[in-house]
């Protein structure tokens, strides 16, 4: 479905882990780079703890505004997963057992020692939700309004993007053209500004690095009409070489 | 400063890159982890894009209610480096240059081509700010009341880190024993739960992975008390074993 629309979302991540340093989110650039080929935009993330208050006032913060609000981590089997139960709060639904949950899981864990109560935590959603396929554990994610549930594990998260791949409606892709180069973004700030301005449409990001004692930049062109970004990565590639700089049509 | 107080710290990642899933975020797990040996406990981190409106809500959202807020991004010398300006407008104060600012960039460019009006941006700061020295590129740090403004490029934030590094107040830091093991979590979740709740002062993070085709979870133990933590993790670690589950006192 390709219309003029931008689609928007919002990524709540959920997790002490994070938050304590413990370990590196991979969930936002996950999922950032999976909603661009739905062409859905991420225009915001925020990482919580697994503490009740903190999730519930974030997804009313964001869960309005935005056309998705996905979330990852908090889902297991465990005490410290209380995403569901914030959820639901936050929706002011009651939690019930899903019955296909429960059957998968009871499915599930038939050869792995059977269900407990603490895996049926796995099977437990606000009221009124779907469910988001898991071929990796198991355990489904969980759709609820405009609600994305997913596990906090980064290759369950991308099995459950992968279930709903396709399924979202979104508008253009953002395509991109990056051009790379051993410059100093400070000495061509006034091009890339310049450039930008004369290209309606599109946008140009600069990203410095610094590798092998050298310094460096990455120019990203960005833009949902391929003409004008084809046009804008050119006029830049052409004017950067020009002017005598170093550089590549792909990034350094 | 070691008191019973809790300080608290909010983060706030500024920059296209990483909502398009281009770029992963480093500075989250970094600044979290700096912060926890700091005594100060990172509490939420948001990531919002290179525009204005965003970031000058996110920074009136953050600036109250925590004793820190750290950002990260969007300083650097190009036209889609808007922090500062951004930042000043949440202060209702105006933008002006710094002069230590602007003599650090005027001797760092000496040699490297002279400053110019694209260099000299990265001098700009919100009134009333001090500075927070970079030691790799020149181009300060900001501070303004408790806004601590830091590069976006992992490495030159890292050093900005450094040199705040036993400057800032903090209270007792968390201390935590990771005990991994080769068990599905949804076996041991009652344990957990239990085992949290014999120990005041003490929580149990529950953190699954799965690696060579088996299932396994850290188990994360964390207290500002040592004596309390020890207590739980040996209490925690002596109950997986004798349940006969394949356990080490370390991350697996």
């Amino acid at each position: 479905m390709n219309t003029d629309r931008i689609y928007t979302a919002a990524l709540l991540v959920i997790g002490d882990e994070i938050l304590s340093g413990r370990t590196a989110d991979k969930n936002i650039a996950a999922v950032a780079g999976w909603l661009g080929v739905q062409g859905i935009r991420l225009v915001e993330a925020r990482v919580v703890p697994d503490v009740r208050d903190p999730i519930v006032e974030a997804v009313n913060a964001l869960r309005h505004g935005h056309d998705y609000l996905f979330t990852t981590g908090g889902i297991g089997p465990t005490h410290d997963d209380i995403t569901v139960d914030a959820i639901a709060a936050a929706l002011g639904v009651p939690v019930e057992v899903h019955p296909d949950a429960r059957r998968i899981l009871e499915d599930y864990y038939a050869t792995r020692g059977g269900i407990t109560q603490a895996r049926l935590r796995m099977a437990r959603v606000p009221q009124g939700a779907t469910l988001i396929e898991n071929r990796m554990s198991g355990a489904p994610g969980i759709r609820h309004g405009n609600i994305y549930i997913m596990a906090g594990v980064p290759h369950i998260a991308q099995m459950m993007m992968e279930a709903l791949t396709g399924t979202l409606p979104g508008g253009k892709r953002v395509l991109s053209r990056t051009i790379g180069g051993w410059v100093p973004e400070s000495e061509v700030a006034d091009l890339l500004a310049a450039t930008e301005r004369a290209h309606a449409g599109v946008q140009i990001g600069s990203y410095p690095f610094f590798k092998q004692g050298r310094v460096g930049a990455n120019f990203v062109v960005r833009s949902t009409e391929e003409d004008r970004l084809e046009a804008c990565a050119a006029d830049l590639f052409e004017t950067l070489k020009a002017l005598g700089h170093e550089v590549v049509a792909e990034q350094v």
